[in-house]
């Protein structure tokens, strides 16, 4: 029925002399998946040589890029977690709602694709509750704690430090206590202000710690075993998410699983599927069965296609109901915009955007219809108490969030997000996890305090934003208009960035949109990541740069973060094999060359006995004595 | 000899319903162009219509774009400036060194590509000093000041502000008082805390009192007097520039020119030009001919070719002789690395990536082979009386900018950072106007101290920085990595920023990679002014957000930055023409719609009497207090 899609069973083309390897924690089923980039030895001038260690990097791409699994779409993923859930003896099998006729609403296909493979749906016992906060707040370690201990210190504390510790300082690639972060100690990452600092060392302890606090995340429902454990908090790296999904014009269940593999394959750390097209739930159950990251999703959307699109026709019950529909397939966290108060909604009508959340504009619709409070608001406990019986994490959404420079920071987008702060804390009564979405189109000097604003409204749950797009005048570039604002609230805090494509505001992404938006927030993710002293991902850069003044070109593309275009754009100049072991660049060509002078300069510093302390003595001192005598007549 | 390129003699398919407009100054040959966006009316749901006032944009590509200018690439733009250069009576006529055999070192062709046209060098008469720094600080207001007062308004001051009163507040088009800029004004750009702020309106008197103090430059070249003035300061709309240049692998005379019309057409303040390849000095005579923003050069890769590519060979000579020929060219900047002094070269010996820069290098090579002070620093002088001569405008090149975010911020960047503010003082003793390049690679949370460090150090002269890089991991993404950290250096206060291109570090960028940098760099310039808070800039923000929230689809694209790829990622899921004016996007498809959602809220608001003000009464200030007495416990 589905078409077994034939893929390489390891990096392949996309990331060359790249291997997947594990790291193993307290007990043989811990197994933490990293993907390690080879390097090749650096020959130097008086023929000795240098070997490069190889680097370690955040592996999302699952079991597909695992040589030992064979992947098949219609068996779905092996499942991971399966014991680690059922050892803690506190689920139940039951017999499950499923599929019923009408899930699909208007849009159901005559032909359903249901998924293959049967499977046991579980929840928790009664007066049990199966959240990671809630074993969190007991005192419980999980293995997904560990995993995600593990897996944040991309192997710095297994295999990567004996093989880093061997390197020595000469090879030019620095530890962490010379990263720039660390050289500049008097800039801490702003959100330090606000609690936790990032310690030198992830520990499952430490994971605990943050989860229990509400200070980070687990999306890990128990129907989803298949998923790698992974964590969204401001003291851990920061996470991208990719939206797929179909639509009401377009896309069917071979792209949108097509797109989950893509997208995980570049380093998406959650997916949401946003499907409001055809075979709602059916493209769900193939997405989460085959999906190695959390999955998110609306459960508006499909609530509203039960109604036939008439927002005014929705109904507690039939929301509540579809809640229940997915989290049995396993979706890992939900965004429910309860936020969406009847006495906020005029004041969009002010706005030059109105309101651009489609959760939002939905919720506001019916308020507005009805003239009565939300149904997510006033039910908001109950919903809570489903989340809890299958750790359904809650993405409270923003869908009054302002979807034009004119509109950021308005009293609507505010005043819900103080109303998210009264929900974040009734769900953590539940012990169901929280985290905070934010916009949508804010200008550069207003990000930080939108970060603030959050951290302060609501208690410190993990910020989650989209973007922010921080100017509206370029569509078909929102993926980089978003990109500069998503490094700037990721340094300052936020947990995770949902990407932007470039079809942002003009139509629905393909599979090169896709990667697009991952890799742009692959780079907003890492630039926020080293500005916040992440300890460990300056590593990366410094392979490649060392890569880079050494003329070693294939290992260059290899560590770059989209190997096959840099490889690319390469050859368009210089596509001849022989260059990519030359000594010179398309900048400079053959003749002279910048790079090549340093090796004289280091000769010179040797020959001629200066050290960095001399050159200081000699000049920089007495300049800047120099200076500061003048500093007091600089500005008159 | 160099084929005439057929163009459209207007804005054409880049830019449909835009027209070339001219706002004239205090007298008749003071025409400052900008493009006109045409903007379709609203029609609204009581078929009642609305005119949208049309929108002027900041023009930078010169008469080409002039429907009633006839392109001759053979004869070259039209003299702008002759007049007021010639009407100060300060200069002379004189044999020009002109072309000389050996110009083009071993790289001349067979057959030289002259420029046709004949013209007469000038520079000021003996005891003369013709910079616009000069006749500022002499309070003098130049008729190139005027042009930028004009300019730097984007219309608002003349025709624009008339129509722009036209429109009511309800259009939702912001008046600037309502920017979000100004609704949260204790965000000032941190600019201000240096000096000056930006004024509501950019006057001719503000424009001469920033060039007096050194604060902002106008590269004006008297021997290019095609150009049209433009300001870079940090007090003025932050500017681009776009580097291009033949090399010696590839390019040739033809391409070069091609692409200054298509940097200039997309937005680049000014140009660089960068070649190192053939006929390097007919190659900027095209270029500076039919260029209508300031070129700048680095005038040490041409001194290098002369001296067969050997750093070692080169003399004060040589490069003297070269800075006459392009001064009579008519290069507006030179980029001079006389900031690499002899004692700064060992310390580069411990970087990951050592010197990086190409004009960085070349004099540390010279330095360490002949283990003597830099010729370029023990001749600043008399590099200065040249520029007074001409009014070549210096930007001090650092050549040590780190190459890598290991080597940020280390002590060979910095020493050359205060040598540069050394010189820029010996500059300003000459009237020659200064500005001051900076990296580079630099992560994210040191951009403000970089920005902070030059004004401190270089008294103010305006910043011009090559990104910076916010992470080493991206090859083939640069424009993307460095967007990040222009946009932030931007706000911060830098007041120009060098382009990357998606070939940065792998390749020669052709057309469309530097399409893609000045579309990068172009967002990160506006991002930055509206963080700055300058005037007037946000109305092309809102404009464009009321169209998208109107469904005018082909208003949406005709204000972006890049028409062409937002109608076309609109046409790749909607191709019909129809959907350029349904009132829906394929996002919700055709039957629901976030949008239109809007239009009912704002009804309901209208009848059931909603103002901002009740449904603040009503829900904000109750929250908001509760909020404030919940704050001491928030922490614990």
């Amino acid at each position: 029925m589905i078409q077994q899609k034939k893929l390489n069973n390891d990096y392949g083309d996309n990331y060359p002399n790249s291997k997947k390897i594990f790291v193993t924690g307290s007990r043989p089923d811990i197994r933490v998946p990293m993907r390690e980039i080879e390097l090749t030895k650096t020959k130097k001038s008086n023929q000795s040589i240098q070997e490069n260690p190889s680097v370690l990097v955040y592996d999302t791409s699952g079991p597909a890029t695992d040589p030992n699994f064979e992947i098949n779409l219609e068996k779905g993923l092996p499942k991971l977690r399966k014991n680690w859930i059922t050892e803690r003896d506190d689920i139940e099998e039951y017999v499950a709602r499923g599929f019923q006729s009408g899930d699909d609403g208007l849009r159901q296909d005559e032909n359903r694709k249901p998924f293959s493979e049967e499977k046991n749906v579980i929840r928790a016992k009664v007066g049990k509750n199966v959240t990671q906060m809630h074993y969190a707040k007991n005192g419980i370690i999980t293995p997904e704690m560990e995993f995600i201990a593990i897996r944040e210190n991309m192997g710095r504390a297994q295999k990567f430090s004996k093989v880093f510790c061997k390197s020595d300082h000469q090879s030019g690639i620095l530890k962490e206590s010379q990263s720039s972060a660390m050289r500049h100690p008097r800039h801490q990452h702003p959100g330090q202000s606000f609690g936790a600092s990032i310690p030198e060392f992830i520990t499952p302890e430490f994971v605990r710690d943050e989860v229990a606090r509400g200070r980070a995340i687990i999306p890990a429902n128990i129907n989803h075993p298949e998923l790698e454990p992974m964590i969204i908090g401001r003291n851990f790296l920061v996470k991208i998410n990719g939206n797929i999904g179909n639509s009401a014009v377009t896309s069917n269940i071979n792209e949108e699983v097509e797109k989950v593999q893509w997208a995980t394959l570049w380093g998406a750390d959650t997916i949401m599927d946003l499907s409001t097209g055809k075979n709602i739930h059916d493209t769900r159950e193939w997405n989460i069965r085959n999906c190695p990251v959390p999955v998110g999703t609306v459960p508006i959307y499909q609530a509203l296609q039960k109604v036939g699109d008439k927002p005014e026709d929705l109904t507690w019950e039939i929301f509540r109901d579809t809640l229940i529909e997915q989290a049995e397939q396993g979706v890992d966290y939900f965004t429910i915009h309860a936020g969406v108060l009847l006495r906020y909604v005029p004041i969009t009508a002010q706005r030059v955007c109105g309101i651009v959340s489609r959760g939002g504009s939905i919720m506001a619709k019916w308020c507005v219809a009805h003239h009565k409070e939300s149904f997510l608001y006033e039910n908001f406990d109950e919903i809570c108490e489903i989340c809890s019986q299958y750790d359904v994490s809650l993405s409270l959404g923003d869908g009054l969030r302002p979807g034009a420079i004119a509109d950021a920071n308005d009293e609507a987008q505010l005043g819900e997000l103080e109303t998210l702060g009264e929900l974040t804390k009734r769900a953590w009564e539940y012990d169901v996890q929280v985290m905070i979405e934010g916009p949508g189109h804010v200008p550069l000097q207003s990000i930080k305090d939108n970060m603030e604003w959050e951290l302060n409204a609501c208690h410190e749950a993990p910020f989650y934003t989209l973007g922010p797009l921080t100017t509206d005048v370029a569509p078909g570039y929102d993926h980089i208009t978003s990109g500069i604002g998503a490094a700037n609230i990721g340094w300052y805090g936020c947990a995770m960035l949902c990407y932007v494509t470039p079809k942002e505001h003009l139509g629905l992404p393909n599979k090169e949109d896709v990667k697009a938006g991952v890799i742009t927030y692959k780079i907003a993710a890492h630039a926020a990541d080293l500005a916040k002293g992440f300890p460990g991902v300056q590593i990366r850069d410094n392979a490649l740069s060392k890569a880079r003044f050494e003329f070693r070109w294939e290992d260059q593309f290899n560590l770059s973060l989209d190997p096959v275009t840099a490889r690319l754009y390469h050859d368009a100049t210089l596509p001849n094999e022989e260059a990519k072991t030359a000594h010179f660049c398309s900048m400079c060509g053959p003749k002279f060359c910048s790079m090549r002078i340093s090796e004289d300069v280091r000769k010179y510093a040797l020959e001629n006995g200066y050290s960095i302390d001399q050159a200081i003595e000699k000049g920089m001192k007495e300049k800047s004595e120099e200076f500061s005598n003048q500093k007091s007549e600089l500005y008159n």
